[in-house]
């Protein structure tokens, strides 16, 4: 107990992200107790039944009473710290600063992991090790309560950076929201269309498809929101990529091969960057085995 | 030798597919004898060090001399089989048919197997194990040619489905060349903007964005022509894309969350459909391990 960063943490929410983190939290031993609420009388059923958390609680004010890190919510202790994990920042602390108390101070977090899978089965102890989590510190919060948060996430096993919430919502726009928009709106033009049947779609999608549908299996209702929350980037980014995707339209129409060329061998170097940075394979086969032994 | 369901096979180009092929061919004992003819000396000597055929010829001519399967070149022996595994077919059967002597037949194929390598030393035996190959035969091959050649593909580990050349070609502009535009686009669009560092993207890719540089990474010149020999249906898909895109972003400038909504809910729909067609696995963080143990 007395190794614990954090004497109690409470979760409001027992999904993928918050599931990993209690997970992540017991493996290296960081918070005395976990205590957790979700609305869903299911998710709390299975949350107890496989001890995701230390306690399960019937509402969110017993979950936080007396908590050293809460995520959003009231029954706040003195000097509490208020987190919240979600993928845009701005309109988080637009909604959560006019009603946290004088003695509670918020820091939001944004760990940059993933998988398609949602629900207190999802979480794992190992979702957030090498990945980055962007850390969101607000100006009244003591520097001292910031970078013990990044040390909590730190020993969850992720990598940190600090950034303010307006740049925090213009990177994630482009290296993740917009991505998801698009894959969504591929994977509709291919259901769409009857010329081509969704058997042939689904059986021939081994080439350049079949990573577009992984990233539109995303759960719908984050998605939703993450889009109408974080409008403005989204729409700005969403403008570029129709302009640019213009002009190779018109590139493949008046047959500029020139063009084409250039543009595709300008983007391998991205690619040779993310997997120096270690954040991703150069194993062949996108990095899968067979199908057969999956 | 009596096995081998071609007495000599020979290969012109020996990057990823024709090597994986060689390898697949060697594994099967389908062949009695590779040969092959590559134009860079370099991919020719790599070629002969790594024993990828039987037997690496200097000139095209030399390679194809009496062989009973070829990829398209003259000196071809009575009754051989010219076939081809490019990404696009109505321009191949376009560009080779006039010129085919009578004695000799064409059968298209299109092996939906790849990694974002190429060249001599990519080739692996298993690349098209449990995969798709498309077949495309012409009016005028014999019946019995166009099995045998699905044989072939069946023994190197593939699953075989035929089509005609104008329907392969919209079934891949789906599946494949329109993603992949899609992909090198998103990529470009990082890359220009200057407020967010490429430092930033490479860092932060985790989410969506490196799924994209995957794709974006496969060869420029082979995509370039992709694009250019498929021009239509690229044109046609890209054009419905452009239109569903539109949509989206209207319901997120309008703030439309039902929209959002079910069209994410609908896309999931075809994601569950390819892993129950077993095309890529349901598990979870992609698929990947950790970076640090890849």
């Amino acid at each position: 107990m007395s190794d614990a960063l954090y004497e109690r943490v409470a979760f409001i929410g027992l999904g993928l992200i918050a599931g990993s983190m209690s997970l992540a939290m017991r493996r290296g031993g960081l918070a005395g107790e976990t205590t957790g609420y979700a609305r869903s009388q299911d998710t709390r059923e299975i949350a107890a039944e496989i001890s995701l958390v230390d306690r399960v609680c019937d509402s969110a004010r017993a979950a936080v009473e007396g908590a050293d890190l809460v995520d959003i919510a009231p029954a706040l202790k003195e000097g509490a710290v208020v987190s919240d994990v979600g993928s845009v920042k701005q309109s988080v602390l637009d909604a959560v600063l006019p009603h946290l108390p004088e003695h509670a101070h918020f820091v939001g977090t944004h760990p940059m992991a993933g998988t398609e899978h949602s629900g207190p089965r999802a979480g794992f102890a190992e979702l957030f090790d090498s990945r980055w989590t962007l850390v969101v510190p607000v100006e009244n919060t003591p520097e001292p309560e910031v970078e013990k948060i990044e040390e909590l996430w730190r020993k969850m096993g992720a990598r940190i950076e600090r950034m303010d919430a307006s740049h925090h919502d213009t990177v994630c726009a482009v290296v993740s929201h917009v991505p998801h928009l698009i894959a969504y709106t591929m994977v509709g033009v291919a259901d769409d269309l009857r010329r081509v049947t969704d058997q042939e779609v689904i059986k021939f999608s081994a080439a350049g498809f079949r990573d577009f549908t992984r990233i539109a299996a995303s759960d719908p209702t984050m998605w939703r929101d993450v889009f109408l929350t974080n409008k403005d980037a989204t729409l700005d980014i969403l403008g570029r990529f129709t302009q640019e995707l213009t002009a190779l339209q018109d590139a493949i129409r008046s047959g500029d091969g020139d063009h084409l060329h250039d543009y595709f061998t300008r983007t391998r170097e991205i690619r040779r960057g993310i997997i120096e940075a270690g954040q991703d394979t150069a194993a062949p086969n996108f990095g899968r085995g067979k199908p057969t032994s999956e």
